[in-house]
């Protein structure tokens, strides 16, 4: 599939990716754009940089212009989205009229769509005819996953691949048909063109400071690249002109791991939760959690990873007091002198957490964030009339002087003691969270380093 | 706030909002363009289409051939990322190249930044410096929530606005500085410029047949747009050349609604989760949740509503059969003949989440779903080493001939009963959890929809 070894004649500059995203809903902010990051991302993996992305709506007009454009520029341009069986996909006549091509109706392409409709016991409607429609002399890429194929255009010595929007279609039309076919025409090279990092705990700025005179070294043969997550920092080195290799970058990297001790999570793009997953394997060890303001989040960035049963005991999610007391032996007393918004209940929920699930290691985190409905900046969210969750004890619209919205505890369980930690978390609820997530998982990963020095 | 009444100058064409989205790293597919859901849909709901969306990478040429782009065919254009302290943030002086505006050194701003440090008791570094300089004649933005402060420039009748990149800094500086200056200059009207409802339970094609009638009155006065979700279908009505009012839409919105009956969700955005929060409230009844498959993610949906604790009792995580035993009071026996990924189990979960709680309503769900590392498609992914999640019965990486990957039961225990329902999410790990939470909150709601007829 990887064939930079196979290019037929290598050029000096590399080709020109372009990406094209279309669809009324994605400006709108209906929709998020996830096919920017899958595509930049798969595209990285093999050698290339996407050069620009470009996002316009469903206007037939607007559509053809951008195509043109980039057309005219890029080596492979990769179009998304208005594929579909209804009025406002239009995206095949748009790109057939801009690049004087001819849409020809396809029967194959009507036969496999009606099999879909009978596989799933549905209803084709004629509207569906319409992505049966491919280029006179273009290649048609079946789709697993829906009703409408992909379609791929050569001429010119350039490429045009158009991809139907949802997701779960184009991701494995993309791996099992795209890539393969830029490989072979030796687009692609065999790994990303930079090496990465992940840091946490140390600001940006801070960050660079620190490494600045391991960069020094290289002068401007060396592109460095910061990028701030919720609580870590990912760091990017690249060499545009290729005058420092990939070994030499990734010898850089060590380097940089060395200088920063704990503070540095891996190499490459592994998550908080991935580190921890690895050490608690090494050393045999389960984690169980209990989530007040989190809700979920903590024990479904465990899950997420491949083999989570091996490391991951389980979890509880509890928002009523009623819970916190009866499930994990809470005493109603310390709820009710100290409330759910404290450090006492953290360490509660997390000794908890652990005899529940018979857990050596434990994450609790309770607080109050700000309402879902509304960021904190919003009037709603203002201290008299603040959401919260998390905190049966209080008014639902609570929040307190002493812990306003966006505090949150947390704590940690370990087979050699228990210990609490306050963040302060204001921002709008999902980041929040999000945080409150990172800093837990931040937190148990520095614990379990220690404890096999 | 908002002020289409105080418009000083209407003018027939509505300005041109263009965005400009910065940073190699979305390029790259490391970090998610957030920037365009949120600023786009921040700007409908005051009235405003958002016409383009733009991602170049750190580069000072594209970055400012873009801007002047932008600058010469848009009213307002928003620029977000590379202010920050690093050697990678060029925006500014990119921007202030190509406009002809001259950056000037601000005291007060570096004083902002020192004392945003010494409020955290850090350490400010040099570098952080360069987040101190401003448009000689532009506005600064205070960035409440980080270092880079935003620069807004009006000039020539157009508004430039540069914006830093991470979300929890530049969500509140839009949201406070930036949309009340736009009212200001009458650039924002009262709401969203289309009429939204939402469906669930019927594909994207049939719903465009059933509606077609309704929508046939109206010709081409009428754009009407169709976009796919995990589970649900939205459909936006609106009318490009305003011959149809937002009343006369919210007038066929309904009667689509009425048309589709249980497969109508909501009118607006609402999720599946508060769908069924607002039907649990109103009947005063209590859900609980058990997730094997989905680990958290569930929970985490219905936890986001503002006041969960009202109707969500709470959740378990359970990977490891030994916590479906103990916890949930799931038969050994029954697993043994099962299997943790069965109807009989997903059964069992949902009584026992339900009992544990003390819930009159619960949802379980459990299943194979693709390895988390690789999406099914890739060959560590096929039957005979295909990843599984919440299956502890067998191995971790199992997926069986009668439930392959991507195999899940989903159960929902009623206090009239208790019943169970497979599902297919052959797609990936994300993809499936997120298919099976939605067909889990749309059965819930479907069913107590029908606990009040």
């Amino acid at each position: 599939m990887v064939s930079s070894h196979v290019q037929p004649n290598p050029t000096p500059a590399p080709p020109r990716f372009e990406l094209l995203t279309l669809g009324d809903e994605l400006l709108l902010g209906l929709t998020a754009n996830t096919h920017l990051a899958f595509i930049g991302g798969e595209l990285a993996r093999h050698g290339v940089e996407l050069a620009r992305n470009v996002t316009v709506g469903d206007a037939a007009t607007a559509i053809a212009a951008e195509v043109a454009t980039s057309w005219a520029r890029a080596d492979v341009v990769i179009v998304t989205g208005g594929l579909g069986p209804t009025c406002d996909d239009r995206t095949r006549e748009a790109v057939a009229g801009v690049l004087g091509e001819e849409l020809v109706f396809d029967p194959a392409i009507e036969r496999a769509i009606a099999e879909r409709f009978a596989r799933f016991g549905r209803l084709m409607t004629p509207n569906n005819r319409k992505q049966a429609c491919r280029f006179a002399r273009g290649e048609v890429l079946p789709n697993a996953h829906g009703t409408a194929p992909g379609l791929w255009l050569g001429r010119d010595g350039k490429v045009l691949v158009m991809l139907p929007g949802p997701p779960g279609e184009l991701q494995p039309m993309f791996a099992t048909q795209v890539l393969p076919r830029l490989a072979r025409l030796g687009l692609l090279a065999e790994r990303e063109p930079y090496v990465q990092f992940r840091t946490a705990g140390v600001g940006e700025s801070l960050l660079e400071t620190k490494l600045q005179p391991l960069f020094d070294r290289y002068g401007d043969a060396l592109t460095v690249g910061f990028c701030a997550h919720h609580g870590t920092v990912d760091v990017r080195l690249s060499s545009s002109d290729s005058r420092l290799g990939l070994a030499r970058l990734e010898q850089l990297a060590a380097g940089c791991a060395q200088l920063l001790g704990e503070d540095f999570v891996c190499h490459g793009h592994d998550s908080l939760a991935k580190a921890c997953a690895e050490l608690l394997r090494t050393r045999e060890k389960k984690l169980a959690v209990a989530e007040a303001a989190t809700g979920g989040l903590l024990a479904a960035a465990l899950n997420e990873l491949c083999g989570a049963c091996k490391f991951f005991a389980g979890g509880v999610v509890c928002c009523a007091n009623e819970a916190k007391i009866q499930l994990l032996g809470v005493p109603e007393c310390l709820l009710k002198q100290h409330g759910a918004v404290s450090a006492e209940c953290a360490v509660a929920l997390a000794t908890g957490a652990a005899e529940m699930f018979g857990a050596d290691y434990a994450l609790a985190i309770t607080g109050s964030v700000a309402d879902g409905s509304a960021p904190p900046w919003d009037a709603r969210n203002l201290p008299s009339s603040a959401g919260t969750a998390g905190n049966g004890a209080t008014p639902p619209n609570g929040g307190s002087l002493e812990n306003p919205v966006g505090t949150m505890f947390l704590a940690l369980h370990a087979p050699h003691g228990t210990w609490s930690k306050k963040i302060t978390a204001p921002g709008a609820r999902c980041a929040a969270r999000q945080k409150a997530v990172s800093t837990a998982l931040d937190w148990l990963r520095r614990e379990l380093l220690r404890a096999a020095a």
